[in-house]
């Protein structure tokens, strides 16, 4: 059945969260509760010669002060690796590794508590920059490691890069960083958890994966997986932060020692900043080798990712990265070469765009060089050298699903911004430069192979009539959850109003993965179209008992009704959730995302999530004004196209672009850190500027047509490939306007200012 | 994939059967529990003048004596047309209504209560031959109806049968009767029951259709059909005879004057010889013409059913007989009228075969009067015409299914029984006369179009990775339980041991209609395939997340594991099993049975169950020996061949064809009733005969080779055809020994030995 709502169609908890009547996490404040905190390190590396408790515990409604010894399982977490501790026992590995926790009757009483856990440090010299980190001699982030700093080390080949490199007609080189960035979801890490009669844990967390956390405290603190229930209401936003426990073991813990009452943790601001994960820092340096006419033939990259202490999921952000080095173009030799780093800066882990924002931004800037090396329009370059169906990428993957890169470009060739952009430029008002650049890029769907990206879905007719979904893929503000209602509703013929969405709960719901890697939408979606067809099929049969109607499949699924269009007679379906036990209103089916069919024989480190077979794609178009006499860059225009398949709703489409294009923009132009020796300067949201509604223009999107054959109502998932644009096409409009060669980001006036005043166009080699 | 089990394999009822340990329905004896009976009228017509029941309530022990008036529903009951009292009101209307129905808390009060019940009669005339019934002037059983005594008449035609008759080389005439049969199952009509909380019923009953029982007692009492629960364990036998109220709704009302407590109801053997559904008797005129080469052309039938006083299934039997009117020959005219007539006999109902038993009687006699006339050898005679797949049945439905009347009657003609009948009869000892006849048969299968023929399977995987089947066809002994287990445990690659039966219950299993109309195994057998499929495809998706394996299809269920065979790993059930919440652990599919396309413009007074898509074969040679002193005829060899698609369990098939040609012995040779005037001289197993194994020889069993594409493994349903073949076999047979032209059974010794004082073959006109 083919979609029927391409229209604007608004998230069924628009009005919910627009009045605040929607419970948060965060809103979980049972009464009576205690409350949880974590003392942190605060210096990122160091021995710890002891953690003083008697103070803390002194202080009147403290229950329990807690430390490395009172954690009783492995005391380990991590999604894949499991290296990061729950309470740091031995060593200080980044200034936001929790060295103690507090449990105490108010927040008042933990708030004077804390700094009252006496923590005795040996300082240590840490090691803060990824490539530094490599060196033998540099100081080991996890001592007695074989392998030393190096946590990961990958190799993408297809043809001879290097070869081919040096029989190209021309070859542009670069090198390139990208900064950490932090998600700054509007709310912080937080849940509130007990204990269980059956000595297990329940937990309302804000969380991006309930099911993968219930494995995480079972393992971190020694229970039975299947002993912890997770609930995850909708998310104040994620974004990849809350894809890994946040406080997920830390509470777990508190509860183990509350004696069954609740107990809440919530992390302020600035302790979300210190110990949250970032978007891993990145080094890189890239060769690409073309024919005079702009014909790409070859490229040679090497990656640095700053994984910091844990391993959190860096070797497999840097398998996309690879993966996504050569871009959304058809280029005959490529290797892609990647090291991921341990450090002592924050933690690197999962961000939106996943290590593709990195490599995006420093292909895309190379193909900028290029186009000037031959004097080529940017545009017609990238469009010349797009990947089509038909085509291989540069992991070596046949494309076989359809595939939008070229008609993305074209859209945005065809539009004013990018049509006008000369007579524009020459329109800049006194004391301005004005320049436009242009992006294009993909983002992978999907875990990739050697990790099935499966959902089961469960669905239930009420004895009333209505429909029940049942979940578990956390709905963080993408509108996921709405749109699983609206693909329910289409697949039933029923009406919006008749459909109930039960929040991910792992005692209710099914195991259905994580809100992550632009999957859930798909995935989930494919499940419960399934789960749809059996409930369909189910009524038909169940009306044909009552209509005695002995051809089941001709009778017609109706808003509230099984209809029979040969007699007009029809059965209420609350007449049928009225009749059917229990376990004859739920249907339950599953999805498995199908795999890349004979994978190149690359990348043989990444035994997980390498290669993907379907993306997504986009090209984005950003105009600039360059204040003459602050270097302050405006954003005047950014457009962004995608290709994400068919649109289901393309309200919701459209709502996704326009955020993931502002993290985009943050990330190209605004969002810093300020790291220094391991130490964030910018530490809480009025030192770490993210753009505003001030700060950007109308984020224009278009949608251009696409169709994938295995996704619901041919869906693609388009969560992430809307940020990758922004950053390089702000770095092309900004050399455009000024002639700086924006080598790394965020694009800091001081160096546009500088540029201005040398007065002259840096060219890239 | 394919049946691999052809080979005998025991039921897995069959020790815990032979041991007693197996609970039957009347071994439910909860402590403490009151005993219920009913007083019946023990006349076939009569107005109710009073009951009154001081004397039976003043017995100590005494709970209660009701009567109609102590009803508080419909007081009706039949499972399409309602016209049978729970309680007689007014009016008696065959011997075994019941008019009052006592509670007691023993036996022996029961015993003591039931005759102290004074019912005060007015007899009035009774009518009991269903061509007098329809006599205007005759005595009606349901005065003021505006039919008189006709219950429903029915006319099924194909072509011009009348016409082409008149120009027909050969023409063959005669009459037939066929008696009302006794199911004579071994385990009483009996039942336990009590009331619920929620002002329902709960009862354990010996019933072919717990699901439809349900709404039997709801109708009747004025109950909430969703709190009716009812258990129906394995079946002592029901033939039929247990598909519809036999105890239910008095044991309900019992219940519900039983303040909470059980109730047991178990009829005597005579009580349920007098109260009990029989088979309909039947009268049938048939004209048949052929060419003079034996090619059959054309027939007209006339059939009149005897229901006794109630409705029961008396129109769909009859459609059933006329729809086999012509047997599994090809005959291009054929017309079928048919008259279903009340009287005061005991009441007509469902019994194995369902009024093809005598249609094909009476079919089968014309087919050897005809060979007898055109000296043709019968067997041949039948083969020329036996209809095939391309071919058009006698309903004038196109035969699209592999279909095996060819194959069955060819199998009987290679057999020492038939090629060397000559010998053996000339051979025949002193004072004895042999004889050989032949038969053949089909039986539809289903409900047959305008009644849905549906069946919803639940699967579960137990905690402990076993598996449950949730079964809600009963079994009375056909076996049906043992082939869901062997199904299931062939489409999920595990051991038998790996699986355990739910007994059919309304609350824990889902609806999948009567065990009747040789529809179970083939209908929820393959409901319960659909899930097994759910199931497998659950397992793998949920194994493929514990093994990393990305492609679900690539991995193997074998006995207690999903295996990849392509890494060696695998996890075991129990794992799995113990990972999923409930909800995942069950699988719920359905399956409706397809019913014909495209029906013929004919029967249209039938709007239930007609006409059928799907029919199993079958031939029998039967060889007798008369004596020529007593006239008695012992019957020495009996021959069936079967074609039944293909064959999942041949001992199974093997022991129902045995079962129902038994069945179909009795109903030629020896069971009778001796009705006079609407009373059954006959009313025990002491006088009325059923074959023990003393009567009867070894009844060999033939399966041809078939496969039905839409059937679980490509079988069939065969529960009745086997009893088909016996009585006209036998028939001409004895026809064949001593010339007595058999056109009513069963065959009385007394014409035996007339027809051998006669010494001559009465010839058929």
């Amino acid at each position: 059945m083919a979609a029927r709502q391409e229209q604007p169609y608004p998230h069924r908890d628009t009005l919910s969260k627009a009045t605040g009547a929607e419970r948060f996490s965060t809103d979980v404040a049972p009464p009576e509760c205690l409350f949880a905190g974590a003392r942190r390190a605060g210096v990122p590396c160091a021995r710890i010669l002891a953690v003083r408790t008697d103070e803390a515990r002194a202080v009147p409604g403290v229950v329990a002060v807690l430390t490395r010894a009172d954690v009783p399982g492995s005391n380990r977490q991590g999604i894949v690796h499991k290296d990061q501790p729950v309470l740091a026992g031995e060593r200080v590995r980044h200034a936001g590794d929790a060295v103690a926790l507090v449990v105490a009757e108010s927040r008042e009483a933990l708030a004077l508590a804390l700094p009252l856990v006496r923590v005795e440090l040996e300082p240590l010299p840490g090691v803060f920059d990824p490539l530094q980190a490599l060196d033998p001699k540099a100081p080991p982030v996890h001592p007695g490691r074989e392998e030393g700093n190096l946590l990961s080390h990958g190799l993408v080949e297809k043809g001879d890069a290097r070869a081919a490199l040096s029989g190209c007609e021309v070859v542009v080189e670069g090198e390139f960083a990208t900064p950490m960035q932090d998600h700054a979801f509007l709310e912080p890490a937080n849940g509130t958890a007990r204990t269980t009669r059956d000595g297990g844990i329940e937990m309302v967390v804000s969380t991006q994966a309930p099911f993968r956390d219930r494995f995480e405290i079972a393992h971190a603190l020694g229970l039975d997986p299947m002993r912890v229930r997770v609930r995850a209401p909708y998310l104040g936003g994620g974004f990849g932060g809350k894809d890994g426990a946040t406080v997920q073991c830390l509470l777990a813990l508190a509860a183990l020692k509350a004696g069954g009452r609740w107990v809440r943790m919530c992390l302020s601001r600035e302790e979300n900043f210190l110990s949250g994960y970032k978007r891993h820092g990145a080094r890189m340096r890239l060769r690409l080798g073309a024919a005079r006419d702009g014909r790409l033939v070859a490229l040679d990259s090497v990656m640095h990712l700053d994984s910091g202490p844990y391993a959190h999921l860096g070797t497999e952000i840097m398998a996309l990265a690879l993966e996504h080095a050569g871009g959304p173009y058809d280029i005959p030799h490529a290797r892609a070469e990647g090291f991921c780093v341990y450090t002592n800066n924050p933690v690197g882990g999962a961000f939106r765009g996943f290590g593709v924002a990195q490599a995006s931004f420093a292909l895309e800037r190379m193909l900028d060089a290029l186009a000037e090396r031959l004097s080529l329009d940017p545009a017609r370059l990238r469009l010349k050298n797009a990947l089509r169906t038909g085509g291989t990428n540069s992991a070596g993957v046949a494309v076989e699903s359809p595939t939008g890169a070229a008609q993305c470009l074209e859209a945005l060739m065809a539009h004013p911004a990018w049509q006008g952009r000369e007579e524009w430029k020459r329109a800049a008002p006194a004391f301005k430069r004005r320049g436009v650049g242009i992006s294009a890029c993909c983002n992978a769907m999907g875990y990739g192979r050697g990790l099935p990206d499966a959902a089961a879905a469960k669905l239930e007719l009420t004895r009333a009539g209505t429909f029940r979904i049942y979940n578990s893929v956390p709905d963080m503000g993408q509108g996921n959850a709405a749109a699983f209602v609206q693909i329910a509703a289409q697949a039933l013929d029923q009406e919006i109003s008749a459909f109930e969405l039960v929040e991910p709960d792992t005692r209710l719901c099914l195991p259905a993965g994580s809100s992550s890697a632009s999957r859930s939408t798909y995935t989930f979606g494919n499940a419960l179209l399934r789960a749809c067809a059996s409930m369909r099929a189910k009524l038909a049969a169940r009306a044909s008992l009552v209509l005695l109607a002995d051809e089941p499949a001709r009778l017609r699924l109706a808003p509230g009704a099984v209809v029979d269009d040969a007699t007009g007679r029809f059965v209420p379906l609350s007449m049928i959730g009225s009749m059917l036990q229990r376990d004859d209103r739920i249907c339950v089916d599953q999805f498995v995302m199908p795999v890349v069919q004979d994978p190149p024989k690359t990348g043989e480190e990444f035994r997980l999530g390498f290669p993907h077979r379907f993306f997504s794609h986009g090209a984005c178009v950003c105009a600039v004004e360059a204040d003459e006499l602050t270097g302050q860059v405006e954003l005047k225009e950014c457009v962004t196209a995608v290709e994400c398949g068919r649109v289901l709703n393309a309200q919701g489409v459209e709502r996704q672009v326009q955020g993931a294009a502002a993290q985009g923009v943050g990330f190209g132009l605004m969002e810093d850190l300020c790291l220094e020796d391991g130490r964030m300067r910018a530490g809480d949201l009025t030192t770490y500027l993210v753009p505003t509604a001030r700060d950007l223009p109308d984020l224009e999107c278009h949608v251009v047509d696409g169709d994938e054959p295995s996704g619901p109502y041919g869906l693609k998932g388009m969560g992430e490939v809307g940020i990758h644009g922004p950053a390089p096409a702000i770095a092309g409009a900004v050399q455009d306007a000024v002639g700086l060669c924006v080598d790394s980001i965020p694009v800091e006036p001081e160096r546009v200012l500088q540029a201005l005043r040398e007065n002259r166009k840096r060219v890239l080699p």
